[in-house]
């Protein structure tokens, strides 16, 4: 279902320095056919290291060339060429696109006879959709989309130019997302958010009309869920990137390139500012207002607002369980113990 | 894929107070075309309050009307109508459902002809079934029902009168889902649970033969994962409400009323009472039982049965990360804090 | 879709005994015709019971018979007959695949005329595809696989001898199961890392070139997600089990015979040894290590290595939440407080 890989016709490192505008140093004549990590690298591979922390694995690996640091002082005996970079990870990256080694992307332009395409669909001849793909009423698709087998995207989805949906995904009806977007498999955009209305006795269904915005290059991971809004628009910013299993909420807001790890879960209206980090299963309340610039660490719960950035945190260190049963069972008269010192204190 | 949405004639704040049967006041000719938040609303808005908190909201608002409680104290300078109301959230969702402002319902009775439906399954006149569906042997389909896109329905599943389930629904074999049951994308009833017997150095498989029971007028989230029991069933009570990505292990039962917020794991054959309110990211450990009216709060472990209605909770407060080291290193040593204290103590 | 369960012809005490090789006590001639937990079995019914805890449940029961623990002291009014076993629970499932009773199995070597299967793709007369599947390219499939509704198996996949993909499973491209593998609905198996590389104020885009293996008889829970490696590969060891909504981020690498329950998050390049138990909703963070036999229990943030076997917590004991507020605000002076007791220590 996917394009062919490039023959991995190797690659000379002076040609890839070339390629990549960078400069060089060692065996210009060295074939590359692969990138690796250090560890596991052969003699055509090309590597990266970020620091000259791991200049000692350089020295013990058997890559044909690193792309390291510009500034790094290079030990006497290294077997490998280098080339030099202000960002050697970055430019590893660029490696990557610039050769196609990346093997999940659709043949541009391909549609598959089983996908089931509204007439009233908008979809340009570059967009790719795989087998068993459902594609809804008024949606419009721009350039060079790639849509994995069995998506579903219902009525007036609208996606930006170069996204892309693995397999699986779900958008749902009136989401509407930007240029660049990844989506991985399994996750649901817009599906309807957790209204509670008690009314004699019973919680009232609530039908939710807001919709789902996704910003240019927003990434969203696997099976991941983000609500639609009650009434106003779920808007999750430019270039905010959000790993597997995250729940977000109904009319919450997330600012431009907030980076939110696995299992993290977000209430309904919560506000998260710009070029925050929230780590792995921390937990968000509804209602909150999180500044700019705000770091969570991993499991905490965000139980009131945060006004200044910094990093937050909650939760107790891990212990072994003998010991941690000693000191936990303490804090159940914690305030106590609190009191007593206060009445013996001089 | 869905019904088209009515189209938006607008329809006056005297004919919509007379279609709910509710009492108005001020200008019954202003037009009413959607629905909208107060602080998104524009002339032809209809928007709600719960009390008077939001008055001076409302003041500022240019909506057309609002529903507000009928024991309110009105300012005198108010543009908009107002609707009174004994609920005014419940009959702001009136309307919604009158007006058919929802676009997520497909159109009654038709059934996509890429649906792979068996012969054998029992299937009403009205039921809409979306494109690449399939239906399993003896699966009963009662009135009104509605199948999103690529929803897999195995054998020998019965699904209630004016259930609907979303695009990219799982629902396995033997479940039985009572009337209007709502499922979002992306949901899994009926998979197997987790069972651990251990032989010889290797988990065994174990093959479950429960099934998964939901009553009536249930809501599961998108992503939620609900396993069928080992023997006995799992079973959800009439008109629970689950969030997204939420855990349900086997042969848990789930009482009545009882709401659940998004990312909760709830291991298996734990009992959860009626009218019970468990919060975010919360977890109950198997085998456990939680009275009647009980409120856990986000992030609690329920470690243990709780026995007494009330309000639970475990964790710490957030802190900045600077201060919450300082004292979580302190958590280590808490017991022999509280010897010492002891000790000292007159 | 499933192959059809085998008329319930009931079998007698006797048959089932000769069919297990085990020996029995009581009327031999009665007949089984299910398997039941010991509360709602009937006169037909087959139980199991594990120790002498279970007994006085055994004689209230209605069971026809009940596989025992063979070294246990039986009371002399035991209405069913008992098959003595060493390890009761695993003759019981021993009983079940005997029988044939759990019923969602394809039938053997069925493949729906709606999947689309690439010409490239080598699958053995034994498999079942069921409707809607995609199967990719050069992707290989052993013998007496089921693949559910609805999965997509993305290219260069394999996957080993009687493994069995349940309903709406996504497998993304260069994933390699082993033999006997299962995976739960929702799953997605080889979606790209989290990979987060800033540069001038935006997260790059990480395309992840690693594949995801999984060993023989790994079981992998509903909508949990494996994520591939950055540049090597995610690898889970023989025998691991793994609950409903796991997060495994990229490059982790999970010894053989661990358990993880529901909900836990494992951020990536995590390595955890064999034989470990990981509780519900416990998270692991990025790049540490974990030894062999190490148990977490639940919700434990693991925020450093694990050097010896062993169990280890973090977290506070649940309480009512009027107390729980009262020590929890303490918990934010805790060193203050241990600094004043040690002024005033004598």
């Amino acid at each position: 279902m996917f394009a062919s890989r490039p023959v991995s016709d190797p690659i000379s490192v002076a040609e890839l320095a070339k390629l990549t505008g960078l400069q060089y140093r060692g065996d210009g004549q060295r074939p590359i056919s692969k990138v690796s990590s250090l560890s596991l690298a052969d003699a055509t591979s090309l590597c990266f290291i970020r620091n000259d922390q791991y200049l000692e694995a350089l020295v013990q690996s058997q890559c044909a060339a690193c792309i390291v640091p510009e500034a790094i002082d290079l030990p006497e005996k290294l077997s490998a060429a280098v080339v030099l970079s202000d960002n050697p990870h970055r430019d590893f990256l660029r490696v990557i696109e610039i050769l196609g080694l990346y093997r999940g992307n659709l043949e541009p332009g391909s549609v598959h006879s089983s996908a089931i395409i509204a007439d009233s669909a908008s979809i340009s001849d570059s967009a790719s959709i795989a087998a068993h793909c459902v594609i809804g009423e008024r949606v419009k698709l721009g350039e060079n989309i790639q849509i994995g087998a069995g998506c579903v995207i219902e009525d007036d989805v609208e996606i930006g130019d170069h996204s892309k949906l693995m397999s699986n995904v779900t958008i749902c009806f009136g989401s509407k997302l930007g240029r660049k977007v990844i989506v991985q498999p399994g996750a649901v955009i817009g599906g309807d958010g957790f209204g509670l209305v008690f009314e004699q006795g019973e919680w009232l269904h609530v039908p939710h009309l807001g919709n789902v915005l996704l910003g240019d290059r927003v990434e969203v991971g696997a099976n991941t869920t983000i609500d639609r809004g009650a009434l106003d628009d779920t808007v999750i910013g430019t270039g905010v990137k959000l790993d597997n299993l995250i729940q977000i909420g109904h009319n919450v807001q997330i600012g431009d390139y907030t980076a939110i790890a696995g299992g993290v879960s977000i209430a309904g209206s919560a506000v998260i500012g710009q070029n925050c980090k929230i780590s792995g299963e921390a937990a968000i309340v509804g209602h909150i207002r999180i500044a700019d610039n705000v770091t969570v660490t991993a499991k905490t719960l965000v139980s009131h607002s945060i006004e200044q950035s910094g990093v937050y945190s909650s939760g107790t260190p891990m212990m072994e369980n003998r010991l941690w049963r000693r000191n936990a069972v303490r804090f159940k008269t914690l305030d106590q113990l609190h009191r007593t010192v206060k009445k013996i204190e001089p």
